[in-house]
């Protein structure tokens, strides 16, 4: 029989499937993502020129700004959901609200190596992408039009992802999000009813049982959401309380770029190279959610056969039970 | 400049880009939805024997169930996502909550002709899809098991459709999903504040207004939303404000379905007859609704273009002005 399941967080109920016995591949085939393009990529090396002016790039060989010589490197997106400059305009229109498309608009160009995907990269240079996010995060964070940074990644074409050269983006924004504050609301009841934090509850409870386990290591656990919305969807968390992604410790980055690097390899080793988005999930910039909120990472594969009517219901049906996608995931050969 | 516009009843913001002056052709290139299967279809007259037996048909000459002669055919979703016989079964798994899959998942035939999807029925033909929507919910309301109906519609494959002949989808839920529950307290607190439903002040802005305005007669109005996450987002609202959809007059169900055709056409003419999905929203079945909630139907195509980490994020980067595809809509020569 299928189940249905509460996310302990946000209230939200998935259907999910408990068929068993079939292979990842009988029930979710999907297009591998793979390198194509021959024609000139404006986040290669030499191609500098392409793109707006750097805002920042990590470069080992005293190299110049907007030449090569950079490993990572931070460009503003050419073609900006959000514009940085201006005023914030906020108006009524009648019952309706609206303000300036006032943010900042960036892109992480994640390697200068157009034949590397994040999965491919070393963890030293995961370890670079996630200073990057880092470092932007901090630097945007001065600038008090800004209440929210969303991170995140479209990886492949099913993702969303434009150009195939590996990259992540970040939009700073002046609201909040609703689906950041659905977590906030949720993690801030858990506290009041129980002075625990909902994440730091979620990890002891899968670290006791087990079968969501995916990855873990002293400082991340990366687990199939209990509720999980699509297959083989993974959230990475740390272990240690925090509600700011920014403020993790350097033995965490380390870690963590450990943790995403096993995470995707896994993720490609069961799925064939599918696409897929992850998002960041932090602390608005100004809230004092140090109590109640802890940063994770989101990952979400893409898979062509789930479309359809979920996005504009926010209710899910999800074929694989999250047990199943984990001891798959756990028992790639890497 | 982009604009962040606020949704008045869920409190979500989208970002609009303001470009303008493109057609929707430059900024949209969709795959239309086109027929193509010759193989044997399950939905087609002559068929029955391949689908679960019927729940109903509408059928005009005294034929026998299942076996041709209907013009609307209800039956059990061969690949059900949840199932109909057994108990709740409720339980918590430590902190997180489950229960058994119970519920129904129907599919409403629209027309024995393969040939014709929704947009190309009559209105009459429409309106007899739209009478069993309510037949079901009518029906499916006595088993107090049930808390919401979901109907809703994927037309293409880019949508989620499986199969193209013409068909809707209904899922009866034992519990209410969260994008309704999100709906139903905004409207409840607009309500509490100012003792008015919050889609009657809609509409009467969009009246006086009028650039959002995509079709309107005296029963209906058809509006790209304020606040629209997708391009040529449109929905359909009542003007006689009312919570439960399966309550309306028989005129209503006549001018919803003029509505429905025309929206529907005046879609294809604008975008070259794109995938979309349409849900009804309508109140959940045993709570007291009727002051402040207001059916409606969101019709959402789905351009291939838009993608990526809208769906995990819950923020919407939409960049047709809802202005401009209500011009474009409007101004369709049907």
């Amino acid at each position: 029989m299928p189940e249905l399941r509460r996310d302990p967080i946000v209230g939200r109920w998935v259907i999910i499937s408990t068929d068993r016995g079939a292979r990842p591949r009988d029930f979710m085939p999907c297009e591998p993502v793979r390198h194509s393009t021959t024609s000139l990529c404006p986040f290669c090396p030499g191609q500098e020129r392409l793109t707006p002016k750097e805002i920042m790039a990590y470069r080992h060989n005293g190299s110049e700004p907007n030449l090569p010589g950079w490993t990572v490197r931070v460009v503003p997106n050419k073609f900006p959901a959000l514009q940085v400059e201006g005023d914030m305009g906020r108006e009524g229109v009648g019952m309706y609200d609206r303000m300036n498309g006032i943010g900042a608009h960036e892109v992480i160009i994640e390697t200068d190596d157009h034949k590397q995907f994040l999965a491919d990269l070393s963890p030293k240079r995961i370890e670079d992408v996630l200073w990057a996010y880092r470092d932007r995060i901090v630097d945007l964070k001065q600038d008090r039009r800004f209440r929210y940074i969303l991170v995140f990644k479209n990886h492949g074409v099913a993702a969303g992802a434009t150009l195939e050269h590996s990259h992540s983006q970040l939009i700073a924004l002046p609201v909040v999000p609703t689906s950041v504050t659905d977590e906030l609301d949720g993690c801030r009841n858990h506290f009041q009813q129980k002075e625990r934090c909902t994440y730091c509850d979620i990890i002891r409870q899968e670290l006791a049982d087990g079968e969501r386990i995916v990855a873990d290591n002293p400082e991340f656990v990366c687990v199939t959401p209990f509720a999980s919305r699509f297959p083989f969807e993974m959230w990475i968390l740390p272990k240690r309380h925090s509600a700011y992604f920014e403020e993790s410790q350097k033995t965490q980055f380390e870690l963590l770029a450990r943790t995403v690097s096993e995470c995707l390899r896994r993720l490609n080793h069961v799925l064939s190279q599918p696409a897929y988005n992850f998002i960041l999930h932090t602390s608005p910039l100004h809230e004092k959610t140090g109590d109640y909120y802890h940063w994770h990472l989101e990952i979400m594969p893409k898979l062509t056969q789930v479309a359809g009517f979920e996005w504009g219901t926010g209710f899910y049906i999800n074929p694989v039970t999250p047990e199943e996608a984990a001891k798959f995931l756990r028992d790639a050969a890497l």
